[in-house]
């Protein structure tokens, strides 16, 4: 398969890989996985709009300073008329947009909760840096249609990181829903994917277009290939596996402090 | 199901709704959509990047104007990488967020071709104006999170337009496939849609989200529920038809010159 690559590395852009990370924008879907980060982190919200943000959107943006680093968190917010945490693609990339947009950031963090396979040899808990997203939903039958559907892209690499914090590295595959029908499983499988989520691809995409490198913070709330239901499994794991997330997110960012792309 | 209304009827927009429309934006995925409208309006492809447009992206604008109307047509361009239209749910999003930032139309027009149901007495060639889109590929069995998934939206209501050229009207179901699984048509079915394509929804939540009226106008390449692949049909058919959507949406855009929103 065919795969792109958003590792930032553009011949205008060695200089920028070369001095230390100051401006990092983590993308979160949900309020519940964001808020541990935003305590931790102690980022306050802000009450306007970044510049170039409209009016009235739901998307809300968690900021402040942790050691060297200047933290924009950024999740898309309730939905305004449903009321539930605005999921998926679509408002993640538009998120992702605007942030990168506004803020001009050196690296893109997503973080977030995922189903993953324990025929891949994952269990709840286990978190994952991702090496490669693609989408599982986006089938076009058609030539180099097919492919511009799975949308593969690499990761940012951070094999030190890796290294140093002891992380296992899996690829990611995203689509919009939260279950699995047969067509997603093959798709996932073709993708060789670990690990499932709903924005990590769209998220890629954007940093992608925008060139801006990215990296993958997955944690397993649920076995895909499991027994039990898993929106049940999903909301059992869910305050359980985002205190996990928030502890392994803590340390990725504390590795990041100081260093540069290339030290990553 | 509960619906969101985008009628643009918002109590602050009342003035705007009663003055004539003069700024238009069309949203079309692919290239061979868009070129005869194009060329039918005598729009010119916008050399320079619309105000906050990013640099790099392969988003095409195309700008005229029209009797009393500015139009501009955005076309999300060919895949950087792979060189195929950047069909889909996630990059017409962007492209409706980005126009809308930089233009703030009266209104928008999601222009396209799509698949049909006979079963719902489609035909090949058919116009639909689209009274409510939603999405079929967005399965989340939590309650409210499962009507977040779906997404229903009403289109900006145009009751005179659709007398006045006597166009047909139905329902529209987006999902970023082109074939279609067991699951999406009974999702197609719980929609009530008669017309199926991988854009609408995505054009209608942006909308909704920044508070622009929005109306679809879809022409059909391929019977879904018919005996041919899609795939080959839409290609067999992807030119006739969109000559004839060439036709309707000008035929659309005369009736809105020099009316207002309530006029539609």
């Amino acid at each position: 398969m065919r795969e792109m690559d958003i590792s930032g590395d553009q011949s205008g852009q060695a200089q920028s890989q070369e001095r230390a990370i100051s401006k990092i924008v983590i993308i979160i879907a949900m309020q519940s996985e964001a808020l541990p980060l935003v305590n931790r982190f102690q980022l306050t919200e802000d009450p306007h709009p970044p510049c170039g943000f409209p009016q009235g959107v739901p998307w809300v943006r968690y900021h402040g300073s942790y050691k060297d680093l200047d933290i924009s968190l950024f999740w898309p917010g309730k939905d305004p008329t449903l009321g539930v945490d605005s999921v998926g693609t679509i408002s993640s990339a538009l998120v992702t947009y605007a942030a990168i947009q506004a803020l001009k950031p050196d690296l893109i963090i997503n973080a977030g909760t995922a189903g993953a396979f324990k025929a891949k040899g994952a269990s709840v808990g286990d978190i994952f840096i991702i090496s490669d997203c693609a989408f599982h939903d986006r089938r076009i039958p058609i030539p180099v249609f097919d492919l511009y559907g799975v949308g593969s892209r690499k990761a940012f690499e951070t094999p030190n990181l890796v290294k140093e914090l002891n992380l296992q590295v899996a690829k990611l595959s995203t689509g919009d829903s939260l279950d699995m029908t047969q067509q997603d499983e093959s798709s996932i499988i073709s993708n060789d994917a670990t690990v499932k989520d709903m924005e990590g691809a769209a998220v890629a995409y954007v940093a992608d277009l925008l060139k801006v490198p990215a990296i993958f913070v997955k944690a397993v709330t649920d076995i895909v290939d499991g027994d039990k239901p898993t929106s049940e499994e999903f909301l059992q794991n869910l305050s359980a596996v985002t205190a996990a997330l928030d502890v392994a997110v803590e340390k990725v960012i504390t590795f990041i402090n100081g260093k540069s792309l290339t030290e990553l």
